[in-house]
């Protein structure tokens, strides 16, 4: 299977819809982004990875950092992390707070936005949030093999600005005392984690040890444990899109995870990674493209999980 | 790899547990189920099938038969059906009526009871609804190669008699004009189908087409298309057991769809169909010992969609 | 105070705006009326009818009967009626079925339409439908002096024949255990109920009791206890328009009851009824152009049991 | 009637059960509170007020304040203020964050927490909290002829710290951009008009222009104009004691609004005003004690406003 070929063609055959879907507005700094960019990187074991595009930029990978975030904070904490967070799709919007008036400020998952600012807030743990943080970079640098994977500060200053529904989930869970640390610590932290700035090909590399049961394949380096590895990639397949995880699973059958800034990481077990970038969005938050991209190459590889 | 002993191990370490969870009770026909009951078959594509216990005793599969109306009626109608029902989670138990209120008539998925309502409408089409469960029951009866599959006519009664809640879901969606036949003859066709009667053995039998790309891999045979059969096993994952979907994809791997006669039914794409059977239920209505039993192998045979 | 006057005043400053609203539509019996209709009644306690419009015209008066009925049911049963209805607006419309999965087949109140089926059963208790009906009717008669009242076979027919959603909201009850009845036997008596024909004048007739502590200030016929009949009136004043009771309350002041036929029956207490009719609907179900009706006659007249 | 006789013989006929229901633990000043305080006090037109128990010793009035800063805001904005808030009872807990999130930040009425923050915001308006918090406690002030009316700095500070549900409703409002002034501003003021600490006989008396159309009977002052003071003695009623209103209305038929605090304040339109106070509260938040007195007042004098 000649891979930069099924990654080139995929590029051609959709670069004529770069520009579709609905920008993400609600900060500048996403605002103003060229919603023309598209970008696709596919990393494998051996090492090799096979890019088209705008897969050298790096944009705000905003909410796929969650995914990075959740693998520190169980390595950290272990199973009690799900004492403060369920492991079930949610069927309702990523910034839904409905569910956690039912549920008593326990989020369904960790990848909806409350879930992601209670791992956010084990991974702060007792730590200040730069030093978590600092350890968050750390890791995705060493996986990219790449000292320019950074915190957009700028975005992250937008962020917090914007961030009202974000402190509304935080206080929510707050009243019901499921937060370790302030309010305002643990989203400092977590407005900076949807900061980081990472390229396609960055993205892809960083998190190759996901489609590796939890070892990175070029280095060796164990991440995380096999038994984790899978789980973390269970997560993605089941919530990784909110109210879209099941027509992602459906339409790509990859483990994914989207982010607002218009990338999104799939994972394919025992194959590869993939990442890709097209700034416009659906009505779920997962870039439009992008995701037809994803389903183009399922399609010319035959790889999927269920088959 | 040996299988047998596997599937032996497994059911040795769990049989002290038979008993375990809560036997449904809103019939007679599965009340009166010996609690302490406990199969487990796997099936592979060189035709052979490992079994345990009580793998050869029939029970009630119960929605455990969503899986095979689903894939009788996408292929009589193909994507239409998606007019009707989604393809997302819920969030929500098998017999909520909420989401149904607010998405007016179309129900999240076809493994959600309003969901399967709907596909076995789609099944009954223009036809009375004994030609379409005899229909079903043809399929099963080949897949297995067991002509004892059978639809329990009392169960199926029971069933119609306890109905009330099943009514309700599908006079609501009759509210929104959702069905194509009336009430009462979608709901017949829907009792017997729910009152199937297999055995561990001939639902691995009759599910490996499944786990090899809609193609039965003993008789070459093919069922479904390669795509159809990836998106039936993609919603099995994020659907397969109400809202507990994501706690099964997360401890499993597998894919899986549950029954409330305690029967579960596993996918592994390019592997093996595993059926188990235990009548204890937890809340979500997934058979307790049966999703330890799945656990089980899934350790032991390293298997799983995520690594 | 020359409350011909008034009721004239009122009548001809919204006369020009017949016809405003939407006419429902789901049976033929209302979606055929004359959107013009425009009548108005106002009975007092000395046995005058001060009349406008189309007073004299008999119409279907829906929901307006649930007050009658409870006023039945509570005769019937007394307090034992609240074992299986709530006393509380619900916050959702008419027909919501949400609220009811939440509290497990208990409706909020008596006069969202899940409610009405309850006192509906208990009307009916363990008598026919028929006789149940004629009891209703009877009263209703005798209230009104008019044995001209009667309940439009042609009407409960339609009604029936497009019952889903009050099906589905039965059916639910029923699934909880909270139905005395079979739920088509319970169906058969709401459905008449609803297809009672009134006129303004008959309406506000029968409903003087309410005004005056549940006796006939003209008979002084005790149809009620002072104690049920204050209940019954807080009950239209909280839940008598579903999601527009607060704003009913807010706008008008008085206590009401609407029904899809377009006609509101008003209480004023220690004051007089008023009853009028035009068909055009606001979204929550209310007559517009009767509820402006009734905002006018409580400016004109300084009534308001808020002041 | 003798008044005086009718609220001793409540006081004393319910006095054996002081200290029934749960006082509030939220914060350590309503927490320490003795909770077999028991106060009654009516006041009437010719300026007596009757009283009976603790009704002279002040406590936090907690949401009793809403309805005083609903009319001043009101007042200040006229009708524009309903386009941020709604009329309608909400069917759900005085703190649910649900119902906001499903109609995109606009608070279901003025008497839930959210309501009260937008009411308390357009209070504020371009000003100072404390500019806004003085003209409120001037306004309790001069109405009950006692300069002793004080917003209690203990129990804001306490309010404030343990505000993290408010500040969540608060922040989702403001991510739906409904606030006018930052969100630590509005809260700052919203937490201290729940800490006024008023008597009973405070109370009664600065509350008592809502039973008499706006105008205080003893000053001749106007406070508020006819329709107004209707519109938010409806209000009360409707919505004055949350997902208890309905309750409230059936059992006692008189405006009302509860306070955590353990106070209820009641209108009786052209009677009187009616404050109660006992600590212990039902699973609304309204005081248990302070609900049968009430109802016991009602049956003993014969008022209601729905007879």
């Amino acid at each position: 299977m000649n891979l930069q070929h099924i990654i080139d063609e995929t590029f051609a055959e959709l670069e004529p819809r770069r520009g579709c879907g609905a920008v993400a507005d609600y900060i500048p700094a996403l605002a103003n982004v060229d919603p023309g960019k598209f970008g696709v990187a596919l990393a494998t074991k051996d090492g090799a990875t096979y890019c088209a595009g705008d897969a050298g930029e790096a944009f705000s990978i905003q909410s796929i950092s969650k995914v990075f975030v959740l693998a520190l904070a169980l390595d950290r904490h272990g199973p009690r992390l799900w004492d403060r967070v369920g492991r079930e799709p949610s069927g309702d919007p990523f910034n839904s707070i409905v569910q956690l008036e039912r549920e008593k400020g326990i989020p369904r998952n960790p990848f909806i936005n409350a879930g992601a600012i209670v791992t956010t807030d084990h991974l702060v743990d007792d730590r200040s949030h730069d030093v978590a943080i600092d350890e968050l970079v750390a890791l995705l640098r060493k996986m990219a093999r790449d000292d320019a994977v950074h915190v957009d500060p700028e975005v992250a200053r937008s962020e917090s600005k914007a961030g009202a529904r974000n402190r509304s989930l935080a206080y929510f869970m707050e009243s019901f005392d499921r937060l370790r640390n302030p309010v305002e610590t643990v989203l400092a932290a977590y407005f900076r984690q949807c900061a980081l700035a990472l390229s396609c090909k960055q993205l892809a590399e960083a998190a190759l040890f996901l489609a590796f049961d939890g070892t990175d394949p070029v280095t060796r380096e164990v991440v995380t444990s096999t038994a984790r590895c899978r789980r973390i990639n269970a997560l993605m397949l089941t919530c990784g899109h909110y109210d879209n995880s099941g027509e992602f699973a459906f339409e790509v059958g990859f483990c994914g995870k989207s982010g607002v800034g218009g990338g999104i990481l799939a994972v394919v077990p025992n194959k590869a990674t993939i990442a890709v970038w097209s700034p416009g969005l659906n009505e779920a938050g997962t870039s439009e493209l992008g995701a037809l991209a994803l389903r183009k190459i399922a399609e010319k590889t035959g790889w999927s999980i269920f088959g």
